[in-house]
């Protein structure tokens, strides 16, 4: 990754053990740069954290309104009852099912979800796939659209449809795609393009019909943190201890922050990819811009990172330095 | 970390999506440095990869010739039958048990292994820690000597004597320690200092009671792959696919290797600590230095390293530039 810099520490008895580079930004309502470490115009892809521009198509249709479908449709969910009870619903509402959705199964992220699967005896079905919600509403689209049933082809309507909102919202072309882990394609754009896509949500307002949509999903997945994510997870446990902001990670490292109060987004990459060192660097920026109080237990369960070995000693944490 | 360099790019739609940057050195059989990329300087926690070295005081003391308990005492096993049963019976030959180790317990790394745990609603025990056959070694060393039970403080005899053991094969004074994931100290060297350590096992004969002990430790892994780490790891499959080798995981992006055909060591160690990249870069090496056939499955899958989606179409892979 070109331009990144060095953010989090990786400290064990006293001594740097590992470090992450990355690069971030923070944007304001008009999607312009306001701050930045590392290079603002570093490519990459959002992967999972441009969930809710990937939702706009659907709730600027006027397809859905149901908040709690539309955080399931911004989720990187853990699998667990919520989510999958959740996502079989709405596709029952649709008149479709379980073997409609293109994403493939794995795992329940959640320990205790997985663990109820293995003991009884199943495979993990599409259901609980992390991305099924958004995969939903992508089918509730395509149904509108009348399209045909593939609908993560690149070139099938619901993803050009989401590419047009994806352009408008970060301001720039997309140079291309990538084919995420649910099959969907993943639009590449620069780091400021997303951080510019989180100020526009932030600043969005009533007056149209793509403001609505925004105002729509960002306050969605705020009032609903555990269906965006799930038990123990990072995003919701940031969203639950702060008020109207909007937080989303992606794979490889990316995380984003939509804070309507502030008029203000944020997005980060970190080069290497790893989660630990995007939720840290995450959780300190929302700290640095007020959103966050840094004496929450997941402030500083985050931005400390502690590393506790097998029989529950701190061996190690992290520092993040900006 | 200072002086790395960037190893390992993470491919995904024709687009560099993640970096890894890193360091390694291979080292003669006096512990030379013959080839470096970074700075063989930067100052590491060698964590698992050093359980060879760990081993030593064991073996040269005759405590211990099985070559399927020396392959264990340098594993970080999957907590498989045949590890937690090979742990077991060796603690029962000492007249101790499970409730004598230090290691703390986790889920086994084996799918397999944890799924029947699962299913039996059992808890792990220690014996399931990747670390219990090095602490099974530890409590050998540690009842030869005499000495108390909390064997895995930095002042007690086994660790005096594994510091004292890690010097001579570094070739240097170890700056200090870290406590690692299983509780027991590990100590820092340079990288050049635990590729020394590497060259020198390569390089070690029958002469005298430290080589002895390091060819005694270096066939038992060769000779046992499956007890050195086990089911679907890279290191099994390593050392499988190739003849006389030894190799070596440690956690944070660690890789060690003993060539004795070749008399060289290698040491390297991923800056952020992603075991992907460290996997990556030491089939890379293995190859580069004729150990290892790059058409072999293993070679190509870890050098390549292919990203499969839920609906097993490879989405993204690695390329290895030293």
């Amino acid at each position: 990754m070109q331009g990144s810099v060095e953010m989090v520490r990786v400290i064990r008895g006293g001594r740097v053990e590992s470090v992450h580079r990355g690069a971030a930004v923070v944007c304001d309502a008009r999607g312009a740069v306001v701050e930045a470490w590392g290079d603002p115009d570093a490519v990459i892809y959002p992967r999972s954290s441009c969930k809710m521009v990937q939702a706009l198509p659907l709730v600027e249709a006027g397809l859905e309104r149901d908040p709690r479908r539309l955080a399931l449709a911004c989720a990187s969910h853990g699998g667990e009852a919520m989510h999958t009870r959740g996502a079989a619903e709405w596709l029952a509402d649709l008149g479709l099912g379980e073997a409609d959705l293109r994403c493939g199964a794995h795992m329940p992220y959640e320990a205790d979800a997985a663990a109820a699967l293995v003991r009884a005896g199943e495979a993990p079905c599409q259901l609980h796939n992390n991305c099924s919600g958004k995969h939903a509403g992508f089918l509730a689209l395509s149904r509108h659209l009348g399209a045909g049933p593939d609908y993560v082809e690149p070139d099938h309507p619901v993803q050009r449809a989401v590419r047009a909102a994806f352009e408008e919202v970060t301001g720039e072309e997309s140079p291309g795609y990538g084919i995420d882990g649910c099959s969907a394609p993943n639009f590449a754009t620069r780091l400021a393009g997303l951080g510019a896509a989180m100020g526009r949500f932030a600043g969005a307002g009533e007056g149209d019909a793509r403001g609505r949509a925004m105002v729509m999903l960002r306050e969605a997945m705020a009032l609903n943190p555990a269906l965006v994510a799930g038990t123990g997870r990072a995003c919701t446990g940031l969203m639950e201890a702060m008020d109207g902001v909007a937080v989303k990670t992606g794979a490889e490292g990316v995380y984003v922050a939509i804070l309507p109060a502030r008029g203000l987004g944020v997005a980060l990459k970190i080069a290497d990819g790893a989660t630990r060192a995007a939720e840290a660097v995450a959780a300190t920026l929302l700290v640095r811009l007020g959103a966050l109080d840094p004496q929450s237990a997941v402030a500083r369960r985050l931005t400390h990172g502690p590393i506790v070995n097998c029989r529950g000693r701190e061996t190690g944490h992290m520092e993040v330095a900006l």
